[in-house]
């Protein structure tokens, strides 16, 4: 048996998952306060031991455990962690004082495409990627079928710029194609452009309007968010196409809470783009565009999985 | 021995290649007049035979052919090329026909790759890319240690957009960065501004000016040519950023005719902005941007070792 943990800003998670990549139970606890490497690799370990027990199995029974974290990782150290407190921190040798077994560290996007090619949207192929539409744009990458990580880093699909001279970007560019294709930027269009339309239901929903709000809205016919709606698919599409004409992957799929959205008013509209766009639209192999299928398990599952990805 | 072909729609290139990437004699030929694919391939043929026979070798000696076209190849067949007619073309059927050899087919920029990886730039490197700044922006992928074509569509880097909205390309889209980062799209800024300011020396070379004028002009000293110099050296860097924030690459190499300029001019102001705004900078694997070393041999010696590299 394995073990998956999904290391979040709010919630740690951790799973107990089949060799094939079947999920048998999940533990979860908050972060809390952070109170020390040592601490908080022993907080891992209890939630470990906590999954392999509601699974019914004993810590020996624990074959590996692979852990995903916000950030980049490289030799079983986090170098660094986005948001939450956990740089520099050698993961897996604080870990293995507390319980002797392999332990393989990942990037969460990359644990999320694993997951998903594994188990779920990505089945089957040999190139593929899962992007993750959130608070930013993050992706994990499967190449020449297995988990390509460039060393650690890859993957900051997000801080590819589509609008050179644009919206400046946390990471000191400007344009970045998370800023016009994340849930967050959706949210930041209904604020400013519901200000401006009084008859729109998104200006009644005021400063707090979120990228669900908008799809809602969209769906029970609002003229601004159907409009907003349009142009954010657009905006995906920019730069799911450039990842395509780079890639050429099969198939791409696309997470986060706003792809919950109805399939007309997301998927399908930035299929369409896509299939009309891309630079393989003529060729024998034309990629598809699907909504990933493992929702929050797929992180948990593909951080089990890490340990036979080879990369750790 | 090996033999590399490198198909271009101004002439016929085949070189005899050691093992381990030795350029041991080059045959070259005009493309000619195309009448038909039979006798295109036996054109070929002949042109390899003539590469094996001035290195000294018998057609028996021949191990594997290896032949970079211009275009997307699958499964031994080309299945469209740019800008000569050699689409839907069954290559390498028709070639052993007349030599019973080996084939490996291969798109151009992933010969330049894989030449310039085994034996140039991209030596020792797991992930490596080459970009040519020519008529249009191309690339090449090694990933993982090995040649990555996606199944032979891969690489099509100058058809990301960078400019959302842009100048509209010949693939479709609008803001490709192949129109704001090819030696074209230097050149065709140098008229436009050349027009306007008469006393810059790019403007007494008029329509016929090419980015090789603007980077002497700069050289010499010329306001206007140095400030397009500095902009476009921006607009080469924001679509290496993309690539390296999205595939964290250790290296990049540069190569086509303006990646002759003074070193200052290019690759330098090019490598500083990558070192400034790429994600990975403050990662202890900050990426390389090098000057591609083979020039038109790395075409020849990457076509010759193809068969190697596992993916016809």
């Amino acid at each position: 048996m394995l073990i998956g943990v999904d290391v979040g800003g709010t919630n740690l998670k951790a799973g107990a998952v089949t060799e094939d990549g079947g999920l048998l139970s999940v533990s979860t606890r908050p972060f809390g306060r952070f109170t020390g490497a040592e601490d908080f690799a022993l907080r891992l370990v209890q939630l470990a031991r906590d999954a392999a027990e509601k699974a019914g199995a004993s810590p020996g029974e624990i074959r590996g455990v692979g852990i995903g974290v916000p950030g980049a990782v490289e030799d079983g150290d986090i170098l660094y962690t986005v948001n939450i407190p956990l740089s520099r921190l050698p993961l897996r040798a604080l870990f293995q004082k507390y319980l002797a077994v392999p332990v393989a560290l990942g990037n969460d996007a990359d644990c999320a495409a694993l997951g998903e090619w594994r188990c779920g949207a990505g089945r089957g192929c040999r190139d593929f990627a899962v992007i993750t539409l959130g608070t930013g744009v993050g992706g994990g990458l499967i190449l020449n079928g297995g988990l390509y990580t460039g060393g650690g880093m890859a993957g900051e699909v997000g801080h590819m710029v589509t609008h050179a001279g644009g919206i400046p970007c946390s990471c000191g560019r400007r344009g970045c194609w998370e800023r016009y294709a994340s849930a967050t930027a959706l949210a930041d269009r209904a604020r400013q452009e519901g200000r401006l339309r009084p008859d729109s239901r998104l200006s009644l929903l005021g400063e707090g309007v979120t990228a669900k709000d908008v799809f809602s809205a969209a769906q029970a016919g609002d003229d601004l968010a159907r409009s907003l709606c349009g142009a954010y698919a657009r905006e995906v599409a920019e730069g799911i196409v450039n990842l395509l004409n780079v890639l050429h992957l099969q198939r791409i799929a696309l997470g986060g809470g706003v792809c919950a959205a109805p399939e007309e008013l997301l998927i399908k509209p930035v299929r369409d783009l896509v299939h009309r766009t891309c630079y393989a639209r003529r060729s024998r192999q034309i990629p598809e565009v699907v909504r990933a299928q493992l929702g929050n398990r797929a992180g948990i599952v593909g951080a089990a999985l890490l340990g036979d990805a080879g990369r750790r």
